[in-house]
């Protein structure tokens, strides 16, 4: 269903179009969901419960701040592309309705403990101090967040690859150092 | 006009709404614009054309590789707070009109360009020789462009202070190293 949200914008698709993608009629739909705001509560939340599932990870809790921060920004990067479609449509949400504007409150949470973490890490001495740790989190999910723009799964570029490269990018930098 | 169109939707904008907004009547705002695609033209070419400026700037054209690509992500964040509203508008391009395909094909050459910029700080060793250098286009624009999700000119985070932060990071990361 998030693909039928993704293809045809929200407002425009209905249960009609959601049923026919299920294969069902739209009279048998109604036996499982009540309204097309419950199959969009269902989607978010699938991405959402992903992405605070990675806070509560071993690697994300226990270690250096740095490390932890460097195991959030992988797997995060990991979790787009297990749920792609489901965080797009996260990523797409405005506030509309109440439905939104929870997923947007939990969005903000998520956020928070990120931006929480960056501060860890500049506290220990493991990141640079000379960055606004809010800023830096915007960059750093700005940048995560932008794969989901172009990344399409069994392309020519893999999860692995990508991951691995944002967090090369964000922890280490593109400069060569004397080497 | 572009601010329209992000509030609305370009399909649900209308040259009534676009006369409103310039503050003329639907007749008067024929004798300037043929129609509401020549409008969206007008508006994603202004964010296109800023970009393309950048690249011909001398720090963009001169000296080592490294060097203008940090030129060029510096000077595309201040693109991106000069010309916000055109900017983000032509992120949200998809395709679906001759305009927009036009404005996709000069946003990919763009794209080609950086890429190739990235490969010559390869060469030259002065960026990091383990990344695909189309990826790493990808990732450093994808955390440019995602600024324009929250930036709001004349907010908390000024202009500078979120250019300074992008080329930080990317070019020598978070990792704080002994010093």
């Amino acid at each position: 269903m998030a693909r039928e949200f993704l293809a045809r914008g929200y407002d425009a698709t209905t249960m009609e179009h959601l049923a026919a993608a299920a294969g069902m009629t739209k009279s048998s739909i109604y036996h499982h969901v009540s309204s097309k705001e419950q199959l969009l509560q269902l989607a978010v939340s699938r991405a959402l419960d992903a992405l605070f599932a990675v806070l509560e990870e071993p690697p994300s809790t226990q270690g250096p701040a740095v490390d932890r921060l460097q195991h959030v920004v992988r797997r995060s990067a990991e979790v787009l592309d297990a749920q792609l479609p489901y965080v797009s449509l996260l990523l797409r949400i405005r506030g509309n309705t109440p439905v939104e504007r929870e997923a947007l409150d939990r969005r903000r949470e998520f956020d928070a403990r990120l931006s929480a973490l960056v501060q860890s890490a500049i506290d220990q001495g493991g990141i640079r101090a000379d960055l606004d740790p809010r800023l830096v989190t915007r960059l750093l999910f700005g940048m995560v967040n932008s794969v989901a723009e172009w990344y399409r799964p069994g392309g020519s570029t893999a999860a692995a690859e990508i991951a691995d490269a944002v967090v090369t990018l964000a922890l280490d930098g593109l400069r060569r150092t004397s080497d």
